[in-house]
């Protein structure tokens, strides 16, 4: 018997993270973490499918609004036959030309498309009963091709090529399948290096972080350019000593070649939100030479293609690579950053991009440029998403791991049914659980307490 | 006594052109053509800002409520202080962290911005007894330069070189100024092309665009080579007939250069609205080389740079060139096409890009790069608000009008208190009205009548 989508619901979810300083950069100054939230519900009882995209506050009424209208038009639909051509089902919702006019596939009605695709594949992940990286990992080369999204990316990569490179990643996926189970996925800390922190808070979440195995940091930059100096000197000088560390790397070795690692095989990587124009950012980052970060992340508008590449360029000679992507709005954004050759690091986000399918599409754009994907992660709920994307990539795409480090930031985890988890050498673990599919389910209660504006929390503290 | 604004109204307004293929296209098969709009009350009761972004129909609620958010910053605002530095205001208005992020600068917060700066400009004319085109006109060098958007542009045009560029334009401000309320400014005609007319509809309409005056002709191309050729000739045959023109131009005068132009004069160009990949738009665009278009307008993805660049270098031997930006989201946007050298006609949205400041800016950037500036019109209310920004290029910017054209388009200019109009040349007259801000006011009957969906209109079609 055939299962239909019936209906939908959204939540408007809203954590009040502005009150810690949690999250705080030199663009974003007062975060409220959010989730723009859907459930869809079938004609069986037991089976949803789960997705959301993030904000961070005001605006996120206005995403839900747009999900409600995107997902109107699921209503009614057989799931198999939205399941047989997932790429063909993404290009259909992505399509309606009304909707489309007021992005097109960018802003608001990306990231909610984002929401509604992810919760169409976490019913297809549910629905044969494994989680979605594995899903996806056991795909055919020929079935994963046409899950993913090919409008306007003809020109960087064609069908026939990506069904080649998935075919010669064929034979080792089941050994770097277990491998990735064994060892776990590695993993990088944001959490240490906010802007809203002090320095003794940094230097004590930088010796955790260490201490629970990490060797990738990120610290936030741009509000000026004296006190990045100093708190790069002091992640340094921890991140550095001996001391410290419980994972330690040999600095030569081959997965942090042109990482600047120090001599424990810690890397310090740095990040300023879009805050510069691009001569800003090459002389900025010049400065900041003697913290010797791999990259630079955001040097400058996310649209500015040509303006990552002039940055680039400039940086190379003093050793810095350049890294974006999570406000990267759709593939031609990435598509147009590999040919250029603007990055060195290609940071997709598992919401920005409208979803799984868009997604598919630049991994296999980055594989084929040879650039390292490492997913934009933190928020409320990203952590959970792309543990799956970083799986799929390494098993089944680019067949590398090692040079790659997943943003790991340790917050609001405890909202989620299936909550992501980090092993004892600071590495994400694997999904594993059959029926937790995108492992986006938020739990009810969290749901109940954080909706806004009427969640118990918000009315509490309204005095409501 | 100080003006204060002292609240707002939004008016989703959708007028039912699906019903007449009026705007259909390759892309845009089903259009409703809508106004999201905005009126700004102040403290003075006679006093009020009117603005609009344009959409074509669902989703125009979204972006109602967005212009909501967005406008709720202005109550209590003094309004000589937002009016001291227009620029200022703007960036305050564009930088809320929290709606950035569901941008940034793009898509449904974009074009809200859009409706938002274009009411407080509209209030700013209204104030100084001027329309706006001539307000700002009227701007010294250094009023110019505080007015329009900085960020991120640095790097193809400095405050600097900009103040030099509008200096040098100083002395003949007044004779361009007399010479276009004498002769008009050059329109073109994409009425006479949509997809959904028949080819008997086609040549009645480009006839009667003729007789009119026109000169310049756009046909609507992508869905069917071979439907697109013979419509292409059909038009052809009847602009390059001596016996339906009514004003003959040089076909080889300096005005025409590059453009294709027939015996009479005119000048064919055709729009694809991004239905094409790459590689797809070369070589469909190769085999219309026939009916001698000057340009393809939108031939692939908007935010595809390098694309439209690849796209430019290969029709360049067949005589094709490349015009695009309807679409173009931002000011980063059309920086990087015109860096890329991937356009020869910029074709700036009154309301795509987020209002005028926005639009000063790229107006500069064009003329610093010598592309030629053709907005794009068109839709409810886009013609409306154009005149005066090809009236600012013309005067205070690239002091040249012959080489351009503006769109024009027939449709629902009875809606508004000051509609736009055209002289017995084919082209736009100059607005004139001391009290008509920047010319967006709707009439009030006609917002009652098409507000969605509760205009008298939309109740008695449902029935209600």
């Amino acid at each position: 018997m055939s299962i239909k989508i019936t209906g939908f619901e959204t939540h408007d979810v809203r954590f009040p993270t502005s009150l810690t300083g949690d999250g705080t950069d030199a663009m974003n100054t007062d975060c409220d973490y959010s989730s723009a939230y859907i459930t869809l519900f079938t004609s069986s009882p037991s089976l949803q499918g789960h997705g959301m995209t993030f904000t961070i506050g005001r605006g996120n009424d206005i995403v839900c609004t747009t999900i409600s209208q995107l997902a109107s038009k699921l209503i009614d639909k057989d799931i198999e036959s939205l399941f047989e051509n997932m790429g063909q089902t993404w290009d259909w919702l992505n399509s309606d030309p009304q909707m489309r006019w007021i992005g097109p596939e960018k802003g608001v009605v990306h990231i909610a498309l984002g929401a509604v695709g992810n919760a169409i594949w976490d019913l297809l992940a549910r629905v044969r009963g494994k989680p979605l990286w594995k899903l996806i990992v056991d795909f055919t080369p020929e079935e994963f091709v046409k899950a993913a999204a090919w409008r306007y990316i003809s020109d960087a990569i064609t069908k026939e090529e990506a069904l080649q490179m998935l075919r010669e990643k064929e034979a080792g996926k089941k050994d770097r399948e277990a491998k990735v189970r064994e060892v776990g996925y590695p993993a990088y800390v944001t959490s240490a290096g906010w802007l809203g922190y002090t320095d003794e808070k940094v230097a004590r979440l930088t010796k955790e972080a260490l201490a629970a195995g990490f060797n990738h940091f990120k610290m936030k930059v741009g509000a000026n350019v004296d006190d990045d100096l100093r708190r790069g000197t002091l992640i340094r000088s921890i991140i550095d000593d001996p001391q410290y560390a419980t994972v330690k790397r040999d600095p030569g070795s081959k997965e942090l070649e042109g990482k600047n690692a120090g001599p424990t095989g810690s890397v310090l990587m740095i990040d300023a939100n879009q805050v510069w124009d691009v001569q800003q950012a090459i002389d900025y980052v010049k400065k900041l030479e003697p913290i010797k970060p791999w990259f630079i992340e955001e040097p400058t508008a996310p649209d500015d293609i040509l303006g990552h590449a002039a940055i680039r360029k400039a940086l190379k000679p003093h050793g810095i690579g350049v890294a974006t992507g999570e406000h990267a709005h759709n593939r031609m954004v990435f598509k147009q950053l590999l040919q250029a050759q603007a990055i060195d690091v290609c940071q997709i986000d598992s919401c920005r991009l409208a979803g799984v399918s868009e997604v598919l599409s630049v991994l296999l754009m980055a594989a084929k440029f040879g650039v390292v994907v490492c997913p934009h992660a933190g928020g409320v709920g990203l952590c959970e998403y792309v543990i799956h994307l970083s799986l799929i990539d390494y098993i089944a795409v680019s067949g590398s791991m090692e040079r790659n480090v997943l943003e790991y930031v340790d917050h609001l985890h405890e909202h989620f049914v299936t909550p992501c988890s980090i092993n004892d050498k600071g590495r994400y673990n694997v999904p594993n659980n059959p029926n937790e599919g995108y492992s986006i389910e938020m739990r009810e209660e969290s749901i109940a307490e954080y909706e806004w504006p009427n969640g118990t929390y918000w009315t509490q503290r309204r005095g409501v």
